[in-house]
């Protein structure tokens, strides 16, 4: 391939939001596009994306999806509606690969052995209400200064405090935290008001993978459309030749021209100077409402770690545990996180493959543990020490008589080692401000984002309806093409 | 007492919001009225309203609220709010005398033995996503047409068909009508639409007894600005003598002249026409806005039946139970139900007292079931076959080795058969509109109402927040007061 390319439209990032644009804007039955007037440009050497099924790993046969794995907000998933309408078995069997797995979570305490009495101590119900006091304290005004999910939280208690009984109050301080495997980040951080969310419909665990929504997309692409190894450097919208309004450079030499472009990057990439490795030079620069709105949201690093083991010493009939942190250990922060922190310094949420795949089980099973920042940085960066930290935490696991049997094997995420990436989602740190992003990005609100209409965004983080979510990410590429189509047939 | 009364302000009705109301005239700072100038008029022989805690019923020493029993909204509810604040522990000891009866609910089956294994069938998960369901299926558009809770749930099994199990939708089917015991009316009537509420916060049993509010109000207005036995028959606001706007008789030949009048009378008895027992002649007659609202909108009748045991031989530390009916029965047309139903018709909730009073039980206990409209209008009217009824049902709760024994006492609430009451409080029949009668009555609206403003409304059908409730009367009585205290301020 020349190292000068003229298309008509540049999708930046072969993640679920570039293949969908690029998908929809050469199969919509109302494209003008012919398949070379279209072009997908990806940094990395794979495509999907924060999608990454790992089915070699395991020495169990099973596959992991290491980014995304559950299909969100099921009452109202696009994703998920189209799968069970294309009843497309050999990509995607709803009934088969998939599996709710939200029975209610077996809770464990640092200090106490088995798992706690959730329903006798009624720990749900003051954790519900726990929620409703933060959702209500933020409500009562907009004008209220946001504070953190652990701040907030301890006005509750605090205000509660004749209410509840000791062993409530004890628990459910921690229990809170479990937010922390939501968004990827420590309580601390978390901002409050952003904190509780709605969601529309249960959580559905998709078994088989998410590659097969990489792959559906992928039938509508040709192969020699996607560009892999081919990092973006430069968008310059000041071009004048070859007819275009735009000028893209990778950083393997490859020149690019067109008039539209659909930048997909995570939000952590644009969030870099151009000074910086992995940064995108634009020319002109992006305008001081959307970089400010880029400083108005963080990146959260949720990571996985699972561990396999040839026996199951666990209970395999309960789908979650989830494992509170030592809280007289205090958080450690981001910057002090240069060696292994004791087991117990954060909470931990497992997700038990003995359940999800109880009917179709090998000897052995394992165990898929979500991490927050700072954790999830350094264990993704010190794999080998992730046993040393979590023995002691899923020993509480163990069923009686049962003895903790060391991993045969030991898979964790990368998300935080990968410069394309650099973490998980977006993530909504104290005092940020989850709109404003949105507005300057989504492309539909006038007088926002790049005036130059041409430049489109999308991706999780440019979405509200499905925000750090697959089917979020999906909807966004869907609207850009849209958009671009409908803009082609009026011009 | 003479036949002519002559004052500033009449509060119609002794329940919590007309004592509220008259309390706080008689006792805000800045309120200029002295007790002379405030009467109340109660039609029945006691005060209290739908606030009736039975001291002497029970042969365990129980007291039981045989009308409003929950603080509701805890997060923000004032009377509990209050009570907290006031520390008057002789009066209410917030510690002591409430109680979250709120453990996860045990659920019993016609068809199954022993409890049903809620958290390994996910029943809470999929119940959970039905009411998520039936929001959304209603927010989608604002001229979506109402349908009954039955009807709209049964869209949702049809569309999650197979993503459900065959135990998940047989009993989810049935679990959702766990609403006809809030509303008092049966799932085939209950608004879809309006079906689902949020609330701010758990519910807290008051274990005491609501009796406390009443003595705590009435502590503020002297014995004789309250008459009982004073049931209005006309409310005449062309009144031209006495110098007051407003003409008031008694069934029992009071006449009293006012300026203000503050009605506080159930919205069944607003609903009553003149001509009907214990309907109330408005000269002139209610405007056309106010009496379509009231055609608006439902009564439900929400009733309770205690058995009290001198053994206990259920779980004694279970807080609810819930039975599911026997749904091949149906339901049977109110207007048919003139003989005592199969056991089962209807689905009951339980709430269980040797849990509420397991510090300091007697030797036995008491069950207490609540009742849907139209079997709480049957029992009510046939407190002796009661037990019939339910034996078979309680018998699901018996422990294992322990027999059912017969009840040392029933005791029942009577609101179908009071003439002053009617059912217990507004419910929202498919097609309802919630909101046409609070804005006709709470004052709140311009142009709206009685265009008279001296002649107010207050009660739980006259407020958003709190509406039904305890909470919801007493923030309305109190709306009323400030009210008139501002105008006569500014007259």
């Amino acid at each position: 391939m020349s190292s000068v390319l003229t298309v008509e439209v540049v999708v930046i990032g072969a993640g679920v939001a570039g293949l969908k644009t690029a998908h929809d804007l050469l199969n919509d039955p109302k494209s003008k596009l012919s398949s070379s007037q279209v072009i997908v440009l990806e940094a990395q050497d794979r495509i999907g994306g924060r999608i990454k099924t790992d089915c070699t790993s395991s020495k169990l046969g099973y596959s992991y999806d290491l980014g995304a794995a559950w299909f969100h907000d099921t009452l109202s998933n696009e994703v998920l509606k189209e799968a069970i309408e294309d009843n497309d078995i050999s990509l995607f069997n709803v009934e088969e690969d998939t599996y709710y797995d939200d029975k209610d979570a077996q809770l464990y305490a640092p200090e106490h052995e088995g798992p706690l009495d959730v329903v006798g101590l009624k720990l749900n119900r003051v954790n519900e209400d726990l929620e409703k006091f933060i959702e209500l304290y933020f409500v009562e005004s907009l004008s209220i200064p946001d504070l953190s999910l652990q701040d907030v939280s301890e006005r509750f208690f605090i205000q509660y405090d004749r209410l509840l009984t000791e062993d409530q109050k004890f628990y459910c301080r921690r229990i809170i935290r479990h937010y922390e495997l939501w968004y990827g980040i420590t309580w601390d951080k978390i901002s409050g008001k952003y904190s509780i969310m709605d969601h529309n419909g249960r959580n559905l665990l998709n078994k088989k993978g998410y590659q097969f929504l990489i792959e559906k997309l992928q039938r509508g692409i040709p192969n020699d459309r996607i560009l892999t190894n081919h990092a973006v450097k430069k968008i310059d919208r000041t071009n004048k030749v070859n007819g275009k309004k735009v000028a893209i450079e990778t950083t393997n030499g490859q020149s690019i021209y067109c008039n539209y472009v659909v930048v997909t990057v995570p939000q952590s990439i644009l969030q870099l100077k151009e000074s910086d490795a992995h940064g995108i030079q634009w020319v002109p620069p992006l305008p001081p409402n959307v970089t400010s709105a880029l400083e108005s949201i963080h990146f959260g690093a949720l990571g996985k770690v699972i561990f396999e083991f040839d026996n199951v010493w666990w209970d395999p009939n309960e789908d979650r545990f989830d494992i509170l942190a030592d809280e007289t250990i205090g958080i450690v922060p981001f910057e002090h996180l240069k060696s292994l922190p004791v087991p117990f310094s954060y909470p931990a949420f497992i997700i038990n493959f003995a359940s999800i795949h109880k009917d179709n089980n090998p000897k052995g099973s394992s165990l898929c543990i979500f991490t927050q920042s700072p954790l999830t940085d350094y264990l993704e960066s010190h794999k080998n020490e992730a046993w040393t930290y979590f023995k002691p935490m899923l020993a509480k696991l163990a069923r009686s008589g049962q003895k903790v049997s060391d991993p045969i094997n030991v898979i964790t995420s990368d998300w935080t080692q990968n410069p394309y990436v650099r973490g998980s989602y977006s993530a909504l740190y104290t005092n940020d401000d989850p709109s404003e992003l949105i507005i300057q990005l989504s492309g539909e609100f006038d007088g926002c984002g790049i005036l130059d209409k041409n430049i489109r965004f999308a991706g999780e983080h440019t979405i509200s309806d499905g925000a750090g979510c697959v089917h979020g990410a999906f909807a966004s590429g869907k609207r850009e093409a849209a958009w671009i189509i409908e803009n082609i047939h009026s011009t």
